[in-house]
């Protein structure tokens, strides 16, 4: 892999064609040499994430996919439907990198950052489905001693998600949570961090498993949306919490709307007298996921007048909150690493792998509790 | 109507009993003793509007109303679903007044403020469909020289929300404006206002007339939800002003989501390169009416992450936006009352006529271009 002047390693790419064909392959690209203050990373170990599927297929599907060749060969190739190119019109013909987050070895430092060599940090930023990848200061953190790439390689998305939950409750003024798809491992993430500080969650999940699942783990509120007393119970959770800011990862459906009027209806419950538009008390959901990708529907007398939906998307959410912010939610992630914050992998495979049919449509299924990390260096010469 | 103690008279009160029946009536009460720094205004104008008919009906509907007696002993009764008894628990049994807003004579004064007897004044804050109104200073404003309490009856509802529109924007960092139902009163006049502030502003209506109707005062960017270009020639409206700010007064169906969705294509369009999210310039739907009863549906995609819906209502806007803002607001509205902020009834009715069955169907249709004024020192002894 290395070759007279440098590192050369191999990194997934998608590319959507002008014609609207998605091809992912392999590519081999020489390694950057890096600038006084970057580093060049071995990336050892890199998770696959919801968002990550996001870029990779961008509108496309995996149905009608066409496999061809293997190994570090292997060419995925299908045909994005014809009305979704308009709006993806800039990424069309550009090979664009994959991967949010890893962590791995400082293999090349700058000269202000030649410390770094032979550290062991993690990333965030884009490219990380890569044996090398090259980052600047911003983007990487060293990993506490005894912290291994497999430790480290989601140290961003989920933490600093559940961190950046938590945060914004704070910062808009709000006092206690509400999570959907609570189960996952986001949710279980945030679950530990509410217990740790104190801070009341709802956590609504889809199935009486995940609602044992999350009491097994010590959560007060756990609303079972598959129950037919969903309604009731969610009012008596939100109610008892005060809870007036929700993160909904389903956002297709009523759901959003449910939360929102159940706020309403337990704000009405402790308001006196009669308010003709309902409680002045604000209620919110972000819709940050898309597990339901049909339409987001809802009646709007139940929620009164104070009362907001949104997008929430993390790196303009803690550019919002601050650098200051973002430095402390990464010291208490570093910190907590192997505990707070540990993900756990449902399988372990290759860059090559992750082009393969069967494993594929497995990770592409975004179920709750499936989780596939990619260690880069495995299974290449 | 002048009894030994002071005055008497008449107010339209709406009752919903525990059993679910609505009665509305006119109710003879003492007008109370005006405490040092209040006043006593006899009513004399007082318009409907869509605000009101929510208090007057509250859930209830028109269809299988009962009228019952003539002139001031007129009854109406209707039975309210038992479904949405609940959400309205806390005005059961509660006999409410009506009317937002009106105007009339100052003809009893408090010690402090007795300067003020004979004085035309308009009031805002609830129980204006009556004959006499007891006003604290914060709810009234003295009414210009020469302008009549026909001039000031409407002086608070459209042009504040309209003005209120405004700075919200203005508070919110837009810089341009949409909304719908543009044909409104309440739509003529913020054309008006966007006309003479260089504010601008994208008229959504709903049919060739009025958007003809709206042209003809002048409006630059109207277009027309019925219109097989709409997607097209609102996406371009909302390129040319830059508005990512839009007050929805229909508020059920597609169009907020439709809005939200232009306007992120708009602002894509002047991106430079691919930002898998969309657009990270935040555009926003406030939904302030209810001309749809239907439920609201949206895509997500196509929204980018950069959005917000929510709830608008104008108390809580203004509170939020300043009480010094909110006087500079109402003496802009005193100066310009019959130009800017002018109202055109179609109707002038006396408190007995609106329990009238055919006035009542008629102001309820809330069709766009309709408006009654109540009168009510006419026709009464």
């Amino acid at each position: 892999m290395v070759d007279g002047n440098g590192l050369r390693g191999l990194e997934l790419r998608s590319r959507i064609s002008t014609g609207g064909v998605l091809e992912l392959s392999l590519h081999e690209v020489a390694v950057p040499t890096p600038e006084a203050d970057e580093i060049i990373v071995r990336v050892e170990a890199t998770p696959i994430n919801p968002s990550d599927i996001g870029v990779l297929l961008g509108p496309a599907g995996l149905d009608g996919a066409g496999f061809a060749g293997t190994g570090t060969n292997a060419v995925v190739r299908t045909q994005v439907p014809a009305a979704a190119l308009p709006a993806i019109a800039a990424r069309l013909d550009a090979s664009l990198p994959v991967g949010n987050e890893g962590a791995g070895t400082v293999v090349r430092a700058g000269a202000d950052v030649v410390d770094l060599l032979g550290k062991r940090v993690a990333v965030f930023g884009g490219a990380m489905w890569a044996q090398y990848r090259r980052a600047k200061a911003a983007e990487y953190m060293v990993l506490p001693a005894g912290a291994t790439p497999r430790d480290g390689a989601s140290w961003y998305v989920n933490p600093m998600t559940a961190l950046g939950f938590v945060e914004t409750m704070r910062h808009e003024g709000h006092t206690a949570l509400v999570h959907t798809a609570a189960a996952s491992n986001l949710g279980q993430m945030l679950n530990r961090i509410c217990l740790a500080d104190g801070i009341g969650l709802v956590n609504i999940v889809r199935s009486a498993q995940q609602a044992a699942l999350l009491r097994g783990q010590g959560a007060a509120h756990v609303v079972d949306s598959s129950a037919s007393d969903f309604t009731a119970a969610l009012t008596a959770a939100l109610a008892e919490t005060g809870a007036t800011l929700g993160f909904d990862a389903v956002s297709g459906g009523p759901l959003a709307g449910q939360i929102l009027a159940a706020m309403e209806a337990a704000a009405r419950q402790t308001a006196s007298g009669y308010h003709h538009y309902g409680s002045d008390r604000h209620k919110q959901v972000y819709l940050y996921g898309r597990l339901n990708t049909g339409p987001t529907t809802f009646e709007r007398v139940p929620l009164g007048f104070a009362w907001g939906m949104g997008g929430w998307l993390l790196r303009p959410a803690l550019k919002k909150l601050g650098a200051e912010t973002e430095a402390r939610l990464r010291a208490r992630v570093a910190s907590e690493l192997k505990t707070t914050f540990a993900s756990h992998y449902t399988a372990e495979i290759s860059l090559a792998d992750a082009l393969r049919p069967d494993i594929m449509k497995a990770y592409c299924r975004r179920a709750t509790g499936e989780k596939f990390l990619v260690l880069p260096q495995q299974g290449l010469g």
